[in-house]
């Protein structure tokens, strides 16, 4: 079975910066009550884009980073929970734009969770020997479906693409992934075409810090790995609360929790590899770490993959 | 790695029968035109149910027919180009109904031969031993896309949702894949929320007689396997036209192409496992048989699996 490695990473955010003061006039709120509740000063909202432009301007940069000639990419996959566009999905328009002569592509719906299926999705590919290089992209245009008076969701969340770059390497390199559903419990957070995005936001933020945390250790169990083996939990940028609480619960300081919600906003889809672009942009990451990604959400669906660097 | 099997079937077909009768008199057809140059009969569209009902009941089906516990089922992959469920998905849907506790879900769009990629991603949990137990769904509501006014689409396309099981099994049996998109050429089949399906024949036809032929012979080859050794292939169900050319082109006799799409038109997603379904009820396959199934469509997208019964 092939080992795999992360080899580039790349992002875009829309050109439309949104400041809490916008919201704060709305909702007539105090000028850090925002930023108290959530972590977040700003997000980021499509305009005159489309969610195909911005995933393939993140797989552009993440090819340039990997330095990686397009036409090895054997397999692109794009997670999403916020387009219209079924067939062709954004995979294939991705395909066209960088005029790649060979590959498969493929969309998945898995909730706000489903870099974390995508990426699985391409580690597969690649460790059964079906594909050598894989492109993994969670994109967002869900300013399209916010419900700008749900003060609960308006608040939080942004667009914004993320990429990455996934390749067979001869190297040893452990990984491992814990994904389950919880679909009993899917009507809490909702995006269908035509419809307003809807969130509960207490039933939320409880799941957020109970399942991530149950997953996370069985994610350790199956792997015969220790939390204090971990430099970096990546987690979903849902809110500062939930990350600092899913810390407290795992029993870790909080600078091993990633975050950067704090610029971004939460992106659904895209909030891991934008964080995991940053760590790399920041040279936080070394040869040899292991790191874990969560994500969770929508669906319900969560998963954690544990990989190393 | 694990070998797979199918283990059981099921489809549902929505209520609403539309015989050619009804497009004859608004097009001012002949009684045999449609049929002369689809081959089909009759079709269905959904009515007061929805895409998640009929995904559902094709699912019980299929676990009805296998015999196994619900429970057991590790995976559930819906394959489908006419939602407006994009969080949670279809597959969270079927998970939430049939109440299954612990499983992992996500939809995959990649145009009408996504059964196709949902089938292999299910067998990729199942070879690397991250599941057992596979429920791979194609369903469709294309009705709700059709634009009555286009010949070319209405008189085709039809609703429907067929489900496969599939299990690891300790018997040696070959499987093999070739799944490819040709994105270049995505816009001559599309499916959008919020506009109609949009299909140029003429270019599809081409497309759907020759890179399919292109598509079995790589697949062959990277079997090594001689189309001779194969029982029946299992075709997307488009236009029996496509189907006699397709035929013609890989030099088989017509009667090894299996068909339905008489009874049920072109259902997408839907097709191969709904032709699959009927397919196992007439006792065409017998253990050891080799099939090979191929999806093709919008994207473009294309692939076969050889599977050994």
């Amino acid at each position: 079975m092939n080992c795999i490695e992360i080899i580039g990473n790349g992002i875009y955010l829309p050109k439309r910066e949104v400041l809490n003061s916008e919201f704060n006039e709305k909702f007539k709120l105090d000028s850090d009550w925002i930023y108290k509740r959530t972590g977040i000063e700003k997000r980021y909202y499509v305009e005159k884009e489309t969610i195909e432009n911005i995933a393939v301007k993140a797989s552009l940069e993440a090819i340039k980073n990997s330095k990686i000639d397009k036409e090895n990419i054997d397999i692109i996959v794009v997670a999403t929970t916020s387009t219209e566009k079924i067939m062709p999905g954004i995979s294939f328009e991705i395909q066209k734009r960088l005029d790649i002569k060979k590959c498969m592509c493929l969309d998945v719906l898995a909730g706000c969770s489903g870099y974390i299926n995508a990426f699985d999705i391409v580690r597969k590919y690649i460790a059964l020997g079906e594909a050598k290089t894989g492109l993994v992209i969670g994109v967002e245009e869900i300013s399209k479906y916010l419900d700008y008076e749900d003060i609960n969701t308006a608040i939080l969340l942004g667009d914004g693409a993320g990429a990455t770059i996934i390749q067979k390497t001869e190297e040893k390199k452990i990984y491992s992934q814990y994904i389950e559903s919880i679909a009993q419990d899917g009507d809490i957070l909702t995006c269908h075409n035509n419809e307003k995005l809807y969130m509960d936001g207490k039933k939320i933020y409880k799941y957020g810090i109970t399942k991530t945390v149950e997953n996370i250790e069985k994610l350790l169990e199956k792997t015969n790995e220790k939390l204090d083996n971990i430099k970096y939990i990546v987690p979903h940028q849902s809110n500062i609360r939930i990350l600092e609480n899913m810390a407290k619960r795992l029993n870790i300081s909080f600078d091993k929790m990633y975050t950067n919600l704090k610029n971004v906003g939460n992106t659904f889809c895209a909030s891991i590899p934008i964080a995991l672009n940053e760590m790399y942009e920041k040279n936080l990451l070394k040869k040899g770490d292991k790191i874990i990604l969560i994500g969770y959400g929508g669906g319900l669906n969560l998963g954690s993959i544990l990989i190393e660097i």
